[in-house]
């Protein structure tokens, strides 16, 4: 279902964490004329200044204020700090006040705000907005960002249907593609094709550096290194919180593919042509109907 | 050392297997001036006709008129049809002949060279040019493939120093940047740079594959996903070939990648939040000196 937001009708949005993902939010939210004001609340000075300069948000309050003004409240820090967040903003949630937020693990997420936000979970729609990448912080950020990226958002049984639908239009209304699936769902998902990734690629940075020789592969790295790699630049803060967010899928993606592996290091001792082969055909064919780009 | 070629100097060029890099060299050579004409030989007839088509060889001819009529013979078949191809060519070496190669392993290349060719080794310059990707095919060549690139050379001991230049002085007319390094050398850094990374890739498509809901996390792969994967479209034969081929220095590479993966399974396991950020820390600021692309 597409909503059609209407003109300010998210009135005054709080934005708590204006990196990447906050700052690009804020400008989208003024660029879809559907927001009154947008409230900035973070840690590092540098990110607000930057939000504040470009128009991402119009003032910059603490996350009490921001509870206590909002008619919506947009959680786009580490999912390590989203149960801190709940913390400080229970206590000054209004009845009226929706919460929702851009946290790369579902499971965590609404584990922390099940235990903080006891009945006003109700007013908590998760979502994970599929956008970002290797470049991090309020600079990096642009209105942009979520345009015909898809937006999963994981319902609670708490939640109405009317609130679920406004929180579905407002991630529309930044350009999103929204698909409702579950938190276990998501997770899982998610741990393979991009938690996975990552610690495979940060992995690979570390072994080639470690090794003797390290500086001297490192000069003659090619473009699919560097494509391999890309996602190993993203922010180690945010990786580390994905990681113990997540712990237990991504825990079971990664056996799984150390299983493969095993399995393919034993093809190459085995001097095995038709089983590398056999394994490489699959994996090309698979990827080859990917496409190239998004 | 750059050296400038003269128009036709090269003479009657063979190229050995007109996929992607050997179609692309032939199309660099004409546009470069520097050869009389281009001979090529092939197993694929949809190859060989398309690169007809496109100019990059004039006439199609088996390996052995290839090795009576050449100046220079370039073999860019997979690694493991080389020693084939040495043995059909030897009987037919001229003394005046210089033969060089495009493979993506070079101590087994050798190694084939060696046996093969006995004396007349010191006419085989090895060298490897880091161009290419995931497409594959003459359909995909193109005449500034090589271009800005770096192509290895990996003297032999038997090789002389005017053939040394005059194999040097071809590459770099089709645009590549020559740099001389030792075959083991060569082989423990594209083990890790390149080789590597493949296998990863490769393993990653696969774990998803063999997922049970492989079908519905592939719908949801991002850019980061598809970034990392790309290389996993390589074909499936020349990668087999390079496994076997460079397969003690991918094996060390791979050993050293999976003990790192495990301990970073130990970390995640652990919950050892300063671990992992530590080690993501350390990965993306080498990322980050990378830069994104060539």
């Amino acid at each position: 279902m597409t909503n059609i937001a209407a003109k300010n009708q998210y009135g005054t949005v709080a934005i708590v964490g204006v990196g990447l993902i906050g700052a690009s939010l804020g400008l989208a939210l003024k660029q879809a004329g559907i927001v009154q004001r947008v409230l900035g609340v973070g840690r590092s000075q540098a990110n607000l200044d930057q939000a504040l300069q470009m128009g991402a948000i119009d003032q910059v309050v603490d996350l009490i204020e921001a509870a206590k003004q909002s008619d919506v409240i947009v959680l786009c820090v580490p999912v390590a700090q989203m149960r801190a967040a709940f913390i400080t903003i229970e206590p000054y949630l209004e009845p009226k006040t929706m919460l929702t937020d851009a946290g790369s693990t579902k499971g965590d997420v609404i584990l922390a705000a099940k235990e903080v936000l006891g009945k006003k979970v109700c007013q908590f729609v998760p979502a994970h907005p599929i956008a970002g990448g290797a470049q991090h912080g309020a600079s990096a950020a642009r209105a942009d960002l979520f345009q015909g990226k898809q937006t999963i958002i994981c319902p609670l049984q708490e939640n109405s249907a009317q609130d679920i639908d406004l929180i579905e239009g407002f991630w529309q209304a930044v350009g999103a593609h929204v698909k409702k699936i579950s938190a276990v769902q998501h997770d899982a998902i998610y741990a393979a094709v991009s938690h996975l990734p990552h610690l495979l690629a940060y992995s690979l940075m570390v072994s080639v550096l470690n090794s003797e020789d390290g500086e001297q592969k490192l000069q003659h790295v090619g473009a699919g290194f560097k494509d391999f790699t890309r996602i190993a630049a993203s922010s180690p803060e945010m990786w580390r919180d994905i990681c113990l967010g997540n712990r237990t899928a991504i825990l079971q993606e990664l056996d799984q593919y150390m299983a493969i592996l095993g399995h393919l290091r034993q093809l190459i001792a085995d001097n095995n042509a038709s089983g590398l082969e056999k394994m490489f055909t699959k994996a090309s064919q698979a990827r080859n109907t990917l496409g190239s780009k998004e």
